[in-house]
């Protein structure tokens, strides 16, 4: 198993926070998804490395934005 | 057509603004439903006046509050 970490950026409250794990948990791979809602902090499984970018994308799509790694 | 008006306090996001109208809009007699995110105000129209009460208890099974009338 895989663990990748990403902060997401502009959830404000659990709906938001359903909305990034439902649409995250759709991307091919992926096993489960965590997310902080205090913190933005994102924990994402999968059996396999994924490509960063298609988790990028789903955040997108739910409607917020992953921070660029500092 | 009666319309009354409500501040509901809690609301965040958009999510939340549709959690307010869907739980509200199925109150009995209510024929619709618009909510301000940025103000928290919510118009409920109806064919005739409707229990405030019906309208407090929909907004908290939400997860949010009506604000008592100043």
């Amino acid at each position: 198993m895989t663990t990748a970490t990403f902060t997401v950026k502009g959830m404000t409250c659990g709906h938001c926070v359903s909305s990034v794990k439902e649409e995250v948990g759709e991307v091919p791979g992926v096993a489960g998804v965590q997310v902080d809602l205090a913190t933005g902090l994102m924990t994402v499984e999968s059996d396999s490395p994924l490509d960063a970018a298609q988790i990028r994308t789903a955040v997108a799509e739910a409607g917020y934005e992953v921070a660029d790694p500092s």
